[in-house]
């Protein structure tokens, strides 16, 4: 047998006996293991420098050894997502619903967890403690399989978080951690139906795509966004300048900024010039349209591709467009469905949007940096799902649970 | 662009339109389909009798010749499930939660149709009405894939279901008919991805495996049941041999029977003569495990695969067992985690084994055979999900919807 396989069999049993912890008893395991990584500061920072050596030495962009790169406040950070995790109201046993049948038979929707969740990721170590926590919280256990780059970080804070466990009852193998850089270790872990529930790829379109394609096991798809904001011809303007500019700049690395500008033709030709000189005054790079182009001509031209992509950068494209209904179809054509905004002060007009565009988050008079676990007000996330099954827009703990049906008789058979 | 895609493109583009449509206008196109197939009823017996003919000559075996041949009460019960599924509440547009958070943002969480859902199938003609009607209610389009020895019914029942859409509201195109009888357009359909949401197998163990296995577009995995039931030492059994009975009996070939029988090893001596005897007298040939055969010798003894198997037939397994824990460990190992059942009078025992079991329905003192959407009270099923992703239990309207959340701002930004 497999390592990996031998790994989703002790996964498995740890989630058995997952499924039957109380909330306190999970709530004490996740505060210890916050404890233990910090007191384990020095060794995780020691494991870590190895992977940044070694990425230094390979070449590794500077991005990616930023988010490689850990210190004592990102550790400090790390120990303080657990502990708030702890402090979220556990969903495990939550009734949804009870009746009665007219044959007596009582009938309750439970939820439960979901077994054993899979997450494969990139080079952010703290995603290993992120995932375990949230994991742990909802009553599953979790296999990790990080990117090669951190693998000696991975496995010095998953052996961290293990250790952590000794002293309580959440079983040592609810955490997994596959320890193996070769690529052949994830693709036989993506066929590991029989013991994995679902499967979470964390990071970039291709990581995601690989999986979606590879697994056997269901998949929950997250954090491409391919976001838009659509300023309708009477959109106030002084309210449109600063949301385009938060939503584009605060944070241009993640999934919620917005990547497109699309613009209706009947103010483009004053609207643009004002709107490309301040992107540009902040570091934006902005590519356009024909119309954009011939509006504002020093601009770079968009290709066709321009419109798929994710930057995930200080660049943006704009297209200059006849009507709402034009924006409604380029953005289900060409969005990933994440989050997409219109700015309009029209109620019809919005009420359409809101309702036409297919996205997991649709704005109205705002940023789409807001769709986030937090932003929202429900707690800590393990992703935003850009998919429709199971979960769409921010995962937080519940959407790391299933259900299912008790039914209490006696005696009753079926006529 | 291979045909598959082209549907694929259609049933796409419709699908942007059934979103937009009312309860009442979804209603009408029903009541029309239910309507048309049944004046047409000569027209879809011809196609069938194409169908039959070609299978009788291939040597089909019985069970299958029943499930594929059609006849007027069987259309007549094809019209009145569309009348049915008519009058069942629109889950679209539901909102399931409205809030404020402290920002002034206005966020809402309202229920949408998931797009485009398709369907494999085997031979059973009905599912092309059934999961059109049910699919079309909910707000999708669907592609329809039915089994090679129902190629002439499907067809004929799509084009007569599509034409009763002529004058209604709800685009002809949200029903599509894969009328190519090959393996590689079911291959094609499943590599869908950018145009399908969701894809639900509906037949045997082998079919569902291959949808799973070859599938890039998410599944719901429906319908395999290994469904057990455990008789406790202190089960009153006079009411447990109608259960057992009715389980195993009642209709043998579906999903929801009971297949294995686990007895404790306290009452084994003194009920299994009793409760074989009763299931050999109702037509159910019966295999044991060693302590079985040597209370009642003359039972054939079930080998390992026995246990794994949905025999959907009158055929049951029989084991005994030390205690509750060696039952759960043993249900746990085997079911396909659909309907599994405990007999007990005892409140401890059977808390634990509703806590413990891992399947979709959880039965205490009563059949398995009672899931169901009808059953439930839910109303019309497309199917019974026994993943744990999206959906658990019986699929009705709801399921086959996602959600997406609508941002109200009046100008907020992110800080």
């Amino acid at each position: 047998m497999s390592t990996v396989e031998q790994i989703c069999i002790k996964a498995k049993a740890a989630s058995f006996e997952m499924g039957k912890l109380s909330a306190d008893t999970k709530n004490t395991a996740l505060l210890n293991m916050a404890n233990t990584l910090e007191a384990n500061t020095e060794k995780i920072l020691a494991a870590n420098n190895l992977d940044v050596q070694v990425a230094k030495n390979k070449g590794l962009k500077a991005s990616l050894l930023d988010r490689l790169l850990l210190d004592q406040k990102k550790i400090k950070t790390m120990a303080n997502e657990l502990r708030e995790v702890a402090a979220l109201p556990d969903p495990v046993g939550t009734v949804l619903s009870t009746w009665t049948q007219p044959n007596g038979l009582i009938i309750s929707q439970i939820r439960v967890p979901l077994g054993v969740v899979g997450v494969i990721y990139e080079s952010r170590p703290n995603v290993t403690s992120d995932a375990a926590g949230i994991t742990i919280k909802s009553g599953n256990a979790v296999i990790l399989r990080g990117g090669t780059d951190a693998l000696n970080s991975n496995v010095a804070i998953g052996e961290i978080l293990r250790e952590a466990l000794n002293n309580t009852a959440v079983p040592k193998d609810a955490i997994q951690i596959i320890n193996s850089p070769n690529r052949s270790a994830a693709e036989e872990l993506m066929g590991m139906r029989r013991y994995i529930d679902v499967l979470i790829p964390r990071g970039g379109a291709e990581l995601i795509n690989t999986v979606v394609e590879k697994s056997q096991i269901p998949v929950i798809e997250t954090g491409t966004g391919n976001c838009h904001i659509y300023v309708e011809e009477d959109a106030e303007l002084e309210k449109a300048t600063p949301i385009i500019i938060n939503a584009k700049v605060q944070r241009p690395g993640v999934c919620n900024a917005t990547e497109k500008l699309l613009i209706h033709r009947n103010i483009a030709q004053s609207y643009l010039p004002t709107i490309i000189a301040e992107l540009q005054k902040n570091g934006v790079q902005v590519r356009g349209d024909e119309e954009t182009c011939r509006i504002v001509p020093e601009i770079k031209p968009a290709t066709e591709q321009d419109w798929y992509t994710e930057y995930l950068d200080l660049i943006i494209a704009i297209k200059v467009v006849n009507n709402l209904n034009e924006a409604i179809n380029h953005i289900n054509k060409y969005s990933t469905r994440h989050s997409d905004s219109i700015l309009t002060q029209d109620f019809t007009k919005s009420t359409r949007f809101l309702k036409e565009i297919d996205s997991a988050a649709v704005y109205w008079n705002t940023s789409t940096r807001f769709t986030d676990g937090n932003q929202f007000g429900l707690g800590a996330e393990i992703g935003v799902s850009t998919q429709k099954l199971h979960a769409r827009g921010p995962m937080g703990l519940q959407h790391l649970t299933t259900t299912k049906y008790l039914i209490v008789g006696d005696g009753q058979i079926r006529k």
